[in-house]
């Protein structure tokens, strides 16, 4: 029997990119005429003949979204996706869920995987590691929408749905200033990632402006997983002139933190006032309850799936990225003032 | 142009089943040999052609598990997914997650969507309101394994994973009567639901047993949603005789009571002893710390990934059920004795 001709023979025979074969073969005005011409002469030569499955998925719309998030058991991407499926639903759509635990190995995978079930979108927020894009470039190139969410992608102009982190950070940084704090802690997480470089310059900017010195001893960098929080906290405890405040970029380590700092005797908020990141729920039943910032996840998820929609129809929005407002939360571990 | 010839339109003149005809089509030694022929001579007649993609899907893994759960945000189902996500990993799966938010509806839907995406496997806990099992059926047919884990389905004989509620809610229950309760209620969910109702049966069995007598006036039915736990608080201060102790089918509808009662002056647990169940990391934070059952839901996930990993391979265990162990932790919600 003969082997079949396939798309990768023709693109390697003609020493041309196999989805402009592709798209030549489905006869697209977006390969030049000419172009077009010669591969489908090329393609009738060999007796090529289109695999109408695979093209009829392709064209049709399956309706089904994908979304790709570190972990689904925490509140905040929990959330978002709450906010998208909310969204989706009412506009027909299903989703589909991964989680990529933070590593851009799984995350390629996760992409590929969904591309390869003709999902007519997709919705990712990236993984710590995520440095190398090629995977989202192969989306682009696939011409299926992509909308970010939360962490901000370097050098990757993609639609991205986050809060304003430097804006946070410098208020979080403030409320612990105003509740008179003067040697204010920042926990933060690696550089390389948006939203913790953002908050990051938030705290550094919001001292600046009250005159305070932004020293580099007071910064400290983790993984900000839970465990993190036990590490950071003894780091405190070990400093020559105790802090009085601390500002968490996230608050499942602000929560471990805090409970290491009560069991050696600190008192929260009077000898150091906490405020954290995120709102987890868990937050509101601690005593003292935490101050953090509410980052309106389910507001970030509704305004994903629109933006998303956006791109699925003929006319995508234009903004590159989109903020949706957040607030801090003022609970006791800040109120040093009543 | 002739209309294609379908498996369907096969069927449907042979009066034979389409599964049947399919397995027939590709040879399978599950269809007798004289079924066989006779459908594969119709084929010929007809001119049918093997739609070649999809069969070489079909009989190609995919090495990709669906997972379909009531909601991801449940601290439960979230670490259920954690362990069977480790286990697929170290198997070299992937797992792909749709919430079904506890409507047959969107199970059904993402079942047949993850079907098409020709997933090797289904792990599956069943929407509340999952009676007709159609589309359970219908995966069987299609012979993809399919494994359930929590909740039981009645009238399907499918491998299920999940803990003794009987035994635990049993345990529970003896432990509130220990310390000294004698008039305890129950928060419970849908008896339709197999988990709820082997828990309330472990309370009643628990009451008899130590010469206790089984009230209807105490068991308050509900959907069990966090904002149920202020009504059935409410329902508990109006009773005319107060109970002295509360064993609630879940965690959230425990707190949210427990919050409501504490509001109103009521003292946990001197005046009324607390246990829930299902161990949510929160209740560990509240004062006073709940006492829940912890249902090991990473082992669950992995027995549950083991139990499809082993239906996968050529000999499928004989259980239908599989226990995994829980355990009661006692916290200070439920200890009037030190």
């Amino acid at each position: 029997m003969k082997k079949k001709v396939t798309i990768h023979d023709l693109a390697k025979m003609l020493n041309i990119d196999s989805s402009t074969v592709s798209r030549a073969l489905a006869n697209s005005p977006r390969v030049k005429q000419k172009t077009r011409d010669l591969i489908q002469a090329k393609a009738k030569e060999l007796g090529y003949s289109r695999n109408v499955v695979a093209s009829n998925l392709r064209s049709k719309r399956t309706l089904t979204i994908g979304v790709v998030v570190p972990y689904i058991s925490r509140y905040f991407f929990s959330t978002v996706i709450a906010g998208i499926e909310e969204h989706a639903t009412e506009n027909g759509y299903q989703v589909i869920i991964c989680q990529s635990h933070d590593q851009i190995e799984r995350e390629q995978q996760m992409i590929q995987t969904l591309l390869s079930y003709q999902v007519d979108g997709l919705l990712v927020s990236i993984s710590m590691e995520t440095e190398n894009t090629d995977h989202l470039k192969h989306v682009l190139n696939q011409e299926v929408p992509l909308v970010l969410f939360d962490r901000k992608c370097n050098g990757l102009s993609l639609p991205t749905i986050h809060i304003d982190d430097f804006q946070m950070g410098y208020e979080a940084t403030k409320h612990l200033i105003d509740q008179g704090c003067r040697r204010i802690v920042h926990f933060t997480g690696s550089d390389q990632i948006s939203i913790y470089h953002d908050r990051k310059q938030g705290y550094c900017q919001a001292l600046k402006d009250h005159g305070l010195v932004v020293s580099e001893e007071l910064i400290l960098t983790s993984a900000l997983k839970e465990a993190d929080g036990k590490l950071l906290a003894q780091q405190v405890l070990d400093m020559p002139l105790r802090p009085d405040g601390i500002f968490c970029a996230n608050d499942l380590t602000a929560i471990s933190a805090m409970q290491l700092l009560i069991e050696k005797g600190v008192k929260i908020p009077e000898d150091i006032a906490f405020v954290g990141f995120s709102n987890e729920p868990l937050g509101n039943y601690l005593s003292p309850a935490l101050t953090s910032v509410n980052q309106n996840p389910k507001e970030i998820g509704k305004v994903a799936m629109q933006t998303l929609l956006g791109e699925l129809s003929t006319k995508p929005s234009p903004d590159t990225d989109r903020l949706v407002p957040a607030h801090l939360v003022v609970r006791a571990s800040s109120l040093k003032k009543g």
